[in-house]
Formats: C-alpha cells, sequence, structure tokens
C-alpha cells in the first residue's frame, strides 16, 4: 500500500533516485486527514501533487504516523523518494511554492537509501490544547476543545503522571483492529494552565516511543473527566490495569491535538 | 441610515425599550464588514438575526466604527437598543447560543438612553500584526500580514513616534471622500517584535480619539517601506506635511488588524 509507484517522467539526463526526510507544519482543519483517500482532498495528496509540479513525478511519500482529519502537525516527518538534482533547500523552496497556506515544508534533509519514518522513529510527541474560560474562543476555534466547565489542570496532571512508563495502553486505542503489541512507554506527559489565570488554556503534552490508535484523544478525553470532578486521579491507572477500550473516557475531539515532533537517532 | 427601524413584534405584556452597550470579538475573515449590505454576510446583520431570535425584534444596531472585509475585533462596541425584559447577563448568554462560533459577545451593559458608540468614544485602539519570519506561518495565516523581507522593527517604532500628537492625517486616509476635519490626536503608538527571535511576529499598536478611512492600515503600509529599508524614518512626518494620500506607502491587507477597545468616559 505504500510502495512507490513508479515515476511517470524520466528526464533527458539520468539522474539518480534520491531520499528526503521533509518535516512538515501543517493545520488539517481543511483535511480528511493525512493519508490519500479517492476523492478527498488529503494531506499526503496534497504534498504529492506538489511534488509532481515540482519534479514532474507521481510518486508515494511516507509519514511517520498518518494523522486523523482535522488533526494537525507542528513537526510531521515524511519520507520523499524521487528522481532530482535539486538541492535540499530549492527543492523545500521549490515545494511550499506549490502548496498551499496551511501547509509549510518547515525542512528537507537528504537521508540515506534506507530510512524509514515509521521503524527509525524513536519517540514522538504530541500536544492537545484544551480552553476552559468563560468567554468563547474566537481566533482558537479550530486550534482547541473548549470545554464548558472548569478544569482542576493540577489534578488533571497528578492523573497523567500515573501513564508514565512502559504499560500496556490497549485500553487508550478506541477504535479499529487491536493492535498484537499494545506496550509502549511513556517518557514525558503533563497538564498545565498556559497562563496564570484561573481559566483559559490548558496544555497536554505527551511524548512516547509509539502510540495506538486514538491513544491521546482518548486519554485527553478522560483525564477531562477527572478534571471536571467525575472521576478521581487514580482513573488512568485502573483503565491500565482494565486493558478495556470501554473503560477508558470519551475520544477528544480532533481540533486540539497537534502532532509536536518525532525524533530520530 | 442608521436610524432604527421599527420593532416587528410587540410582546403581550409592555416592555420598555431599553439600550445596551455590547462589547464584541469577532473574526472577520468570513465577512463582508460590519455593516449590512443586501446579499452579503455581514457581522451587523448576524448580530441582528441573533438579537431578533432572542428577542423577536428586528433592531439596527449601531458599532463604534464600521470594520471593513477581512478586519478582526476584540472589544468592539455596539449599541443595541431593544425591548426586552432579560438581565443584561442573560442577553449575553441568549445572543452567544445564536451566534456563530467566529462572534462572542464579552459583556453587555445596560446604559443610559442616549448613549451613543461614535460620538461618546474618546479614544480607539487597533492592533496589526506583521510577520517577517522565514517559514511559512499556518496557524495564525489568517491574522497577520506575511511579509517576504526582513523588517527592521526598531526604525519602525523610532517611524511611528513621529506620529504621536495632533496632526493633520489625511495624507494616510487612503479612499473614500476626504472628510472635512482629519485632523486626529495619536496618544501611543508603538512597533516591536513579540518574541526576541531575529524574525518572526511584529506587533504594531496605536491609540487616538479617532481614525480616518483606512488610516491604520495605511500607517502599516507606510511603516512596512520602512522597515524594509526602503524609506528613511523621518518619511511618516513628511507623509503628515504633505496632506497629500499620494504620499503614503501601499494599503496594508486587512487580515493583519484588530479593532482592540473603545474607551467611553
Amino acid at each position: 500500500m505504500q510502495a512507490d509507484l513508479p515515476s511517470t517522467t524520466a528526464g533527458a539526463v539520468a539522474t539518480t533516485r534520491r531520499v528526503f526526510k521533509l518535516t512538515l507544519s501543517y493545520d488539517g482543519g481543511a483535511y480528511a486527514g493525512w493519508q490519500v483517500q479517492p476523492g478527498k482532498r488529503t494531506l499526503q495528496g496534497t504534498l504529492e501533487d506538489a511534488v509532481n509540479a515540482v519534479t514532474g513525478q507521481r510518486t508515494r511519500t511516507l509519514a511517520s504516523g498518518r494523522t486523523d482529519a482535522g488533526v494537525h502537525a507542528l513537526g510531521q516527518v515524511v519520507r520523499l523518494r524521487v528522481e532530482t538534482r535539486l538541492e535540499s533547500d530549492t527543492l523545500k523552496k521549490a515545494l511550499n511554492a506549490h502548496l498551499p497556506l496551511d501547509i509549510a515544508v518547515l525542512a528537507v534533509e537528504e537521508v540515506r537509501a534506507d530510512f524509514h519514518p515509521i521503524r527509525d522513529a524513536l519517540r514522538k510527541r504530541y500536544r492537545y490544547i484544551l480552553y476552559d474560560g468563560r468567554d468563547r474562543q474566537i481566533f482558537r476555534r479550530d486550534y482547541c476543545w473548549q470545554v464548558r466547565y472548569p478544569l482542576d489542570a493540577a489534578a488533571m496532571d497528578r492523573a497523567a503522571k500515573g501513564l508514565l512508563g512502559t504499560h500496556d495502553f490497549r485500553g487508550f486505542e478506541t477504535t479499529g483492529a487491536p493492535r498484537p503489541d499494545s506496550v509502549r512507554t511513556v517518557m514525558d506527559i503533563f497538564v498545565r494552565r498556559e497562563d496564570r489565570q484561573e481559566r483559559g488554556f490548558i496544555v497536554m503534552e505527551i511524548e512516547a516511543d509509539g502510540f495506538l490508535y486514538n491513544m491521546v484523544r482518548s486519554i485527553v478525553g478522560s483525564l477531562v473527566e477527572i478534571g471536571r470532578g467525575r472521576r478521581d486521579d487514580a482513573w488512568p491507572r485502573r483503565i491500565l490495569e482494565a486493558k478495556d477500550r470501554k473503560a477508558a473516557g470519551p475520544t477528544a475531539p480532533p481540533r486540539g491535538l497537534f502532532l509536536v515532533r518525532v525524533d530520530y537517532s
């Protein structure tokens, strides 16, 4: 499914197939997610159209992970295999010139031929933005989850800390076929208010060696239940122990979620 | 033009016509400006639809000023005259429930019958956001003017300071019929970088006792000419002295402009 398609053009002068690591930022609001789907506007499809415009080749790209519809990225990593003689920096500028204003190529780096953005990833970091202020948020409405009740961010942070370390996270994998291996290691997680006001923006960040499907949004949904006082802060540990997807809280909406970065060795 | 229309409904119980001062925040991106225009989606029309939904009355509102298409507000002030027995806070909640997510009523205050949001305004404050960073801005793309060249924010600030005080600003009134009185007093103006990086977001703020049509965007367009080194920082003073609209720089795009607040006695 992710195999390269043959390139549709061949230059008059032979050029070698090269491999690039692209770092992308995007606003996922206008896209049906990362992955190419027939008849839908996707991030992958839009990127591959830009690659085609720049290089004359239709080639399949591979991302570190497929973000869902509405999820954003500050530093998604994508493998691009293409025949070109362009320098990395020129390729970056040319791609940006062909991309819409809600996608940016932040970096282009030529990498070794066997670079694999999924297999080689050591850590991934996600951020989720919540808002519990009294006034409707106008300008960040597509980039946060506005909840109607005040949240206890300190209780959410204590609860989140219970997820640190290596656990079987299948209780937080809310949809799709369960993976054979659902053990992941969370290296960092916190919940804190963005400013010093009593109510307003709350940031949650989590870094792990990998994530199950909907894991971050499921964790956030559960933490919000704790923040509004409907569950105690030991609940996430009990969800881990239950290993049952029905044990977790609701899934937080995609618009508050950002893939912050992916680290490689 | 701004006179009230007769209300279309009269309650079974007589209620008195009351006057409210509304403070609104809105994202102007999806609107053809403040003022009602036939067949167009406007902020005023959307607000008046919400008023109608809440009170059953069609009444004409009056804003402190008509923001152009694409201009945003953090604290626009609007007069609402309506027959209702709702408390201010209830009216605020009811209006918010009927307004789309890109408009928020921040405050509702009952005021004296002769309150006039234009005539009674003492000061207005505007903010303009510029971006001269290297990487495309994804998430604030509708809320700033992205310029392609690095700007000298210190030179822009020095030039802006030349506009402080009382002057005839007709050189910065870029379109429309000239007003008979184009003398205004600027009480505060500055240009500074939002963060400590060499390139990135730049904030310009200006406070005055009144503004001519397109005055802020014309000042910003001229300051950008200075920031990129095409004009010296004494240029704004010369535009004031010339009193000729052809003397000023280009008009900055609306998406970077925010009406911050309007002060009343």
